[in-house]
């Protein structure tokens, strides 16, 4: 949530970072280490080897970026992209394998895991799937309940994490238009990306100072979040959270990592 | 190291256990949960995914057996026999992801981690290998210096683990041969494997109670040892291990995990 | 087809064989070689690796078995069973992948490829999604528009196969009950699956025969078989196809290969 | 071999394309295309999943570059660069599951597949180990003995593909210092590797033409090649592809596919 306190507003920008594997380089990290506030860092089942991971988690605390870990399905070959069939079962159980891999190297590092946000397909269907949410939530409670769970607003997703007793983060995204209902427009319909990154970066220092967005149809849509996602796989995510740092930075707003608001 | 303290003797016997993959059964868990004291938990890399660690951890639990981490190399398809031209790099990377992968169950099942063992080609290459074994080495000590080591003693990989300021552990093989230097037998040689279960016992409380073994060309060597494997992937395992634990009796020897000795 | 031509009635058995992969063994496959007439060899997706595809090619030579395709979704932590929202591209190009692999082993072995039928999730998916499965069917007639199509009549895959210009043959399964509109009753229902071998193989003749086997709710269904699947994964397969093979000597009829029919 | 009949000279130019892996890309495919003459694909081992194979084998037989079989280890997180200590037999099966594979999409594309070249640390361990070497040979010549076999010459894997029976073509490479016995100079070696694209463009018109290479520390070398190889994953792969294929004008040498040789 936007909190006018010492500073008059402040938000988390999140992305998603260490999703190279082996030879294979993907991602603009290194740009967006220096622009944003938390990293969901890949875990190893849709992206993100070991040594990928020791990297991430040390450029993270190199620039005082939050370290979140960014569970996926087992999918290397789909990136994570395809929803699997999986039980809610399988869901919780790989959730909680990939959270202690990620952990392990946060520890030795000294640094503390802040959140977990889900990847890709796992996330799009637990938005919808109480099953799966409260799946991928049991995992992050039973690890650890102080973790915060990443989510959009409004969803089985995030609720799920309420339920679990988790504290919750609610995250908006900089770079994709919305419907009157709060939800995402698809990708599939004219207009659902935005990619010129002074028009995201200013519906941003609207969402953020008046908790409000214009609608892909024109329309008022109120709107809190505590987070701004910046979807590092589109070729303009850099340049979207440059503008979005210069406008900021011009209203007034702080830019701050989820468990230092 | 044998005791004799309140018990005259009393030795840990290991094995490695929860290398189902999926569909994909193996090992003789069941039976041998009942007949140890320390359980090797495949970590995911070459057997064991995130259900079954789950079901293990929990067996290992129900039935007193302590938990211990078995990393091995990424290799399901040659279940993680087969060594990897790996750079100490990524055995260290891969050994720390692997033990959080591991722990995390652990710890939500609350089961304190005692031990790690290599598997399989991993282990066999760090014997003979320093840089690969102070790379597991060293994964183990930064992510908890408690952990017990455990290895064969005599060889780089139990060096390594001192050096590293590891806590140790020593075992012995109950279905092996050795070579007078204390080496074991080459399988490829005749009498490598010991399968007669009552042979393998009265070696094994010959070794614990007067720390000697007949060697395979009839000398004797002496062996201090902390800890015996039984491995799990062999016909007659759990036949071997009833007759230990039979003979062991007979003997005064208790079997005790290694963290309580 | 029944075709009670030289002899008074013939049909296939066909079975899922060559799915143990590595170090991991799953299935009956010594017992079921003596008993089918067709192999479905799964292609390295969800099972098989190169070893097990070798063997099980030389097997199906050795015993006179036809050996067909099983392609599946890339999943072998879900052994192919659970669906994945594969793009109809990529089902296409998978399949295509799977049966060079396939092939390649027949071809040394101086086999002639004689069927495909899809595997676990891609079977069921494929079922009712006609763009699914037109993608495996499009594979198929690209690869080799010889190729027999095996799958359920009536449904969206055999449908796909059909339309390709496919020769397709029909399964019926021996250890399954119906439901009066030809579909399986729901695994998750009371009496699903038959697992008594006398009564799966009396159903079976009758089928043949007859061209008819009453539902789960006591009705007649008409349905016309080329082949009859034995699901190698219950424990009861090989009794199913031993009690099956009897009952099939006593009512005359001969089991045969899709190829020889 | 160069050959100076109705061009006076003429050689081939390989280099190693198809290696993306779903969301991972790597590689310059694109700019390659236009300047080699024979391009070994990935099989999905090391890299190439069934979309990306399908994409490279079009995109040759739409610039006239022919196909060749580039398998590697099952390595995906090492991209086929770390040895495995597999088995010959291993070795063996995998190299026919994956010419099986890759040569579907050819015969789909109406593409012949013209030659084979192992990948990275399969290509080194064969290079001096008779066993492995003659196991990729023996798959090769079973599947198809008509395939050209690619290596380095004076080594142990081009020896086997001639032992086996099959056509046979020397590689020599664009961007590597020689020693004086014909091996290359270990990368680990300052001046191992040739990064300027005219001076190795001028060492191949030397080496076509004359037949003769300055080694690492000038002496001459004999050296008779029947392809060039071009590196793909060196930054400046295109570069020196685009040199060569200058200075090969200039000198009027033809580039032509091994086929057309």
């Amino acid at each position: 949530m936007s909190t006018p306190t010492q500073d008059r507003w402040s938000v988390d920008l999140n992305s998603d970072l260490g999703e190279s594997y082996g030879a294979f380089s993907i991602g603009a990290d290194t740009e967006l280490f220096a622009l944003i506030s938390s990293a969901n860092v890949a875990c190893g089942f849709h992206g993100g080897d070991p040594r990928v991971i020791e990297r991430t988690v040390a450029a993270a605390a190199a620039h005082g970026v939050a370290v979140g870990a960014h569970p996926g399905f087992l999918d290397l070959a789909g990136f994570g992209r395809r929803a699997i069939a999986a039980t809610p079962d399988e869901v919780r159980t790989d959730t909680l394998y990939q959270l202690g891999a990620l952990d392990a190297f946060c520890r030795v590092a000294g640094v503390r895991l802040q959140h977990v946000k889900a990847h890709g397909a796992l996330y799009n269907v637990a938005v919808a799937d109480p099953a799966i949410a409260g799946a991928i939530a049991a995992a992050v409670h039973a690890y650890d309940p102080s973790l915060i769970f990443l989510g959009q607003p409004g969803t089985a997703l995030l609720a799920a994490g309420e339920a679990a007793g988790l504290p919750i983060a609610r995250e908006g995204f900089a770079d994709r238009a919305y419907n009157v209902n709060g939800t995402l427009v698809s990708r599939q319909l004219p207009g659902a990306v935005i990619t010129d990154p002074e028009a995201a970066a200013a519906r941003m220092v609207r969402l953020v100072t008046e908790g409000r967005l214009t609608t892909i149809d024109g329309q008022e849509l109120r709107l809190e979040v505590d987070s701004i996602c910046i979807h590092s796989d589109t070729p303009t995510a850099a340049a979207i959270a440059v503008a979005i740092r210069r406008h900021f930075t011009a209203a007034g707003i702080t830019v701050r990592a989820l468990r230092d608001r």
